[in-house]
């Protein structure tokens, strides 16, 4: 079986170890969000990418679900002592690593897909995990950031990176747009189209629908073919009670005009996307309405606890497909 | 009192905290080798700056006498783990910062007197670092490598980095020649002229004498500088009792032709650039020979075992400097 996967980070990474759990005979191929990467430091840092590759590569920080085990922070410490920023973003020692191999390739002239296919060579992820595209996309969102000492409702409206956004300013002002910079004129990486072509199902993971899937689905030529791949295209609701299992896809939801509730989610890939759709037990009220929009739904425990629970989803998934395909 | 000091890596930053002991009020500038200099990982790396701006600002790791105190080899195993060498050099975690700021400066197309400026912000060595020159010299060594399983006298002879020569191969063969690559076509770094013409007094420390101070007088304009000051010029031997007090000067100090012995050095240097030479007490045999080729010489303790030894050997080479002046 041919499964492609639409990742971004800390939930697509845990659902594909669920998912190898659940099909360890499975043709995988991960299609990774490059749209929160960032330049740091003169060094290219792929987050999405890297959580995919040190979760199933067995590198993962399990606790906080980004980064590397076993981890230390001198490097970042002596920048700060040298005054370099940014501070914000938690680069780890061994982390450094892998960008700096990354950027040394990059600045050798190999593309991000062979850069990524090199690192995996080392991480194993038992996936082939390829970029969404080899051509720059930025995920920018516009805030208003406050004016101290100024009224309400004044303040100074700015395009930040979505990292800014999301790490920095912890999503804590409004994003009033999300904008994938770059990506109208992005190419999907060599292997993308081919994979979506050849897949048995697609999967969108419980992975934020915005910035995440909807970043991938935002270079021109991956949505066109999925939706004409002709193979069920399933999807996990990331939102449980009208609240984001982890993260604040809430914030960004709402910059695209989505409600953060399970339906309004699988309303917002649509039913021309979107075969099946997978909510919450807690969103069960939900299945008929989803259903109405001619997406077929079921309602099973979405909380990945544990890479056991996160099987289990999968194979709620797979069997969603079946039925699909068996219409 | 305006002090220059030619330095190297270890000998030189121990000599010059020294200096500093001796003459806390003087107004002291280093000229710093770069010869030794080597890209790393697509990083600058530029050691003997870094030992002297580690040695004076206080986070030298004073065992091994070069990289950071405290220091951790995190990114260097992952690096390892990538299979991305070269693995024989030893760069720290905290040490890797340096670089990495470094790099991000030149890269936005400051020079590297500026960087080092930009890096002693920070440490506050309580010198004035200036690299010998902005431009890129590269010292390096013609060996002949024993091919594997080869007749003795067979191998292949070329040329490789100083680092390489002197770190990976622990000068394990004999050095055929040495090289400042570039430094024909160097220029000094901005304010290395400047502060020659108005020192007061010239001092080479017991740093190498070819592949330190000798590149630093490789750099167009240095050598000429130095010998029309008009200010005394005070060296320190770096070989004590016919071997290398550490390091292995006497390799490189054979392939330029020159025996491994104090005097020897001296008149490498030669009267016309030397006006003093400080030799051990073991070698207080030479004085008047290195006196009969025109140098002034005196036999003082030159062993630098700590702090104290140094100031002491600076106060000696002052001293030398009062009497060369009062001739």
């Amino acid at each position: 079986m041919r499964i492609v996967v639409l990742a971004g980070g800390i939930g697509g990474a845990r659902f594909l170890r669920g998912l190898k759990r659940a099909v360890p005979d499975a043709d995988i191929t991960v299609i990774g969000n490059t749209g929160d990467d960032i330049h740091l430091f003169g060094l290219k840092v792929c987050p999405d990418l890297d959580t995919v590759m040190y979760t199933l590569g067995g590198g993962i920080d399990e606790e906080q679900g980004w980064g590397r085990a076993d981890e230390t922070f001198h490097l970042k410490e002596e920048l700060a002592a040298y005054g370099v920023g940014p501070d914000w973003f938690g680069l780890g020692d061994r982390d450094f690593a892998t960008h700096i191999v990354r950027t040394q390739m990059l600045g050798a002239g190999f593309p991000l897909s062979a850069v990524t296919e090199a690192l995996c060579d080392r991480w194993q992820p038992g996936v082939r995990l390829i970029p969404m595209t080899d051509d720059r996309v930025e995920t920018h969102v516009a805030v208003t950031l406050p004016d101290s000492g100024s009224a309400a409702g004044s303040g100074e409206r700015k395009a930040v990176h979505f990292q800014e956004y999301w790490v920095r300013l912890r999503a804590s002002v409004p994003a009033e747009a999300v904008v994938p910079v770059g990506a109208e004129q992005a190419k999907p990486a060599p292997g993308v189209l081919e994979a979506i072509a050849e897949a048995d199902v697609i999967l969108f993971p419980p992975s934020n629908p915005v910035v995440s899937v909807g970043t991938i689905l935002a270079v021109p030529g991956v949505r066109e073919a999925i939706a004409d791949a002709g193979v069920p295209v399933i999807g996990l609701s990331p939102i449980v009670g009208d609240a984001p299992v982890r993260g604040m896809a809430d914030k960004v939801l709402a910059a695209v005009g989505v409600e953060s509730t399970a339906q309004a989610v699988a309303e917002h890939y649509g039913s021309g996307l979107l075969d099946g759709w997978l909510v919450d037990t807690v969103d069960a009220g939900c299945v008929e309405r989803v259903e109405a929009a001619g997406i077929r739904c079921r309602a099973v425990p979405l909380m990945m606890t544990d890479t056991d629970a996160a099987a289990r989803m999968a194979r709620e998934a797979l069997t969603l497909a079946e039925e699909v395909r068996a219409v």
